[in-house]
């Protein structure tokens, strides 16, 4: 664009909400405020779906005092969607911005909808029409390529890790009345957010004791002989689970489960957890239960990781000014430094490399036998979890000796 | 007891461990730490049961800064039991107190542990031992009767209410996704728990739209057909379900998942939430899922309601002082005030009232189906959660008009 003609700008929220994802929202409207050639400041109600629909709201209208509260606020302020585009709808889309004069989009979402964005931006250069689009990350499962991080996923991690600690000390208190407890965590193709379960933990009994990864097909003799060696040392055992393992046929775990595909065919799945209970009651005889916290894991407000939500409002900003600088058709990232403090600068990376592509954990950041974590990925994902996690007292249990 | 002679005090926690059972440990430590007639102060490791062991330990050895952490610590510390008093066992468990010159037993728990308490008082007079036994009361599920509500339930009361704001936001940015969620809550016999999903709601149209509770039997036409009137009207409904509902036919909802029987003979269930689901997706054909927070909802550290900390510190100071009074086979009670504002003093109640006996929820708390609760319950549960609930920020949705 023409940086002396002033033009529109449209924000769209997209795929699964976050804790942190109406920050990027503020992140992007506050720096667009600040630009005297962004005109209007639009938003479209549940993403690329909306517009097509043309439920387009203007963002100048809102009351001055929203804005530092939905820093604050989860889920995705402007609704969200899963609409993969078919044929037809870039080009529908392209007609409704250039009847508002729209020039500039920020698309904040995860894998699918980098992939939108930038089928957006291809059908725009194709047309002739002077868009720009940029996406800005967003996703709990931690899965984009090219970026440290995703924001989103240091919250949910933040009360994964939380929710282990402090749910498993109900374990702890009275181990014969369940003596294995299973967890499950969202994540989809990657392990990221059950790894995280484990940054709470401080010594190696400490829960969680395995978890069961989309990062290995899963085993059911050996993830029964992990359970039983744990349960015969401990008196318990903990595992956490990721919804969508796969099994060495490739069939996910919790297939019994399985209620449909979303548009973009992935699986969806709400029986991981059950199966592992079923598989410990039926094989060695331990009474067994799990929880399944759902969609509080990625939508908790009282869990939000400073961290987390401060750059969420960092990489929104960041996508505006992309656009102001002229780029498009790219997604910000995170790139971590480490010196003086942990803090992070941000990139961009072509989206053409990122659409449908996932991160999964690497090999080093996982024992060999892909059921705990090691020390790189406490390096690693600790600083993103924001202030350090409690450390809950603990009586001394000597007996008295009479 | 003779107040002119020391004597020494033995303390236990006992049934589901809550976010503030350790408050009223600490309560109940701290007021015997100020009494001269108090000798040792002792603790038995998981309740009755560590105490037929002789698993006990030294109080006063506990390191000094312990005490104030472990206030903010969920679960039992000294670790809890689900034991039924077998023949024999109140005598051998006097013979233990004996040896140890404990003439004083603070027990908390809930109305299986009330039981345990009397059983030691009565046995002790029964054999002319000099015990006085005070139960202090805990328990999510609010079911004690004579008290005005337990200590435990207004932290649990507060994490399902933000629970259910907070993860029906992801179901309210994109309602046709899932337009059908069920929440399931722990609760027993008794509604409270579930019906404290209400407390964030602030209009008709936000979630929870349905509760399920076991003051009604489950009707699955009145079920099906509630869900698909707010289906209809606003195009998803969040139900709340307590685990332990049962139909018409007295059989639990989630019989599938029943997993055994605990000592007490009340029946375990794992399945109710799903069992709604699978009623929706078969007759409604709507895509339908749970979540289950688990053994989270009665042990969340960031969830703490600090009323109900400070009423569990008092009940627990309150029962020492009670036995020092020369008090024996009751239980403490919770009496509220409204004047000037909302705050509680502290009553007493014998024993042999208390045991195995449960509260519901009245009927001026429901609305005539028990599907919804009425503003005496908002004037009853408020007060127990603590701070206020947050708002969260809404945005205007006034479309554009091009």
């Amino acid at each position: 664009m023409n940086q002396k003609t002033r033009a529109n700008l449209i924000i769209g929220q997209s795929g699964g909400a976050t804790a942190v994802i109406n920050a990027s929202f503020v992140g992007a409207f506050e720096e667009a405020l600040k630009n005297e050639y962004i005109g209007g400041i639009y938003g479209m109600l549940h993403g690329i779906e909306g517009l097509l629909k043309e439920d387009i709201i203007d963002l100048r209208q809102q009351p001055a005092d929203l804005w530092s509260r939905l820093i604050n606020t989860p889920s995705a302020a402007l609704g969200s969607c899963r609409y993969k585009l078919q044929e037809g709808d870039p080009e529908r889309a392209l007609d409704i911005l250039r009847s508002y004069n729209i020039h500039y989009v920020i698309y904040i979402g995860g894998n699918d909808s980098a992939d939108t964005a930038h089928q957006l931006a291809l059908a725009a250069r194709h047309a002739g029409y002077e868009l720009q689009a940029i996406s800005v990350p967003k996703t709990i499962d931690n899965d984009l390529p090219f970026t440290d991080h995703c924001p989103g996923y240091g919250s949910a991690a933040r009360f994964i890790a939380l929710a282990t600690m402090d749910s498993t000390m109900n374990t702890v208190s009275i181990p014969w009345h369940y003596p294995v407890k299973v967890i499950e965590t969202m994540g989809r193709n990657a392990g990221w957010l059950a790894a995280s379960s484990t940054l709470g933990k401080r010594d190696e009994n400490d829960p969680p004791h395995i978890l069961i990864l989309p990062e290995r097909s899963f085993n059911a003799d050996q993830y029964l002989e992990q359970v039983e060696a744990i349960y015969r040392r401990l008196g318990y055992a903990i595992v956490v689970v990721s919804e969508a393992v796969k099994d060495e046929q490739g069939k996910p775990l919790g297939a019994v489960g399985q209620v449909g595909n979303d548009a973009f065919q992935h699986p969806l799945l709400s029986g991981a957890a059950q199966y592992l209970v079923e598989l410990v009651k039926q094989h060695l005889q331990l009474r067994a239960r799990f929880d399944k916290p759902g969609d509080l894991q990625r939508m908790a407000s009282n869990c939000i990781s400073t961290t987390d939500q401060r750059e969420a409002y960092q990489v929104g900003a960041m996508g505006v000014r992309a656009l102001l600088a002229g780029e498009s058709d790219k997604m910000v990232t995170l790139i971590r430094h480490t010196e003086p403090e942990y803090h992070c600068s941000t990139g961009l990376v072509e989206l053409a490399h990122i659409a449908n592509e996932q991160r999964i954990m690497p090999d080093n950041y996982l024992d060999e036998r892909k059921t705990m974590v090691t020390q790189a990925f406490y390096d690693y994902a600790l600083p993103l979890i924001g202030e350090p996690l409690p450390r809950h007292a603990v009586l001394d249990k000597t007996r008295i000796q009479r």
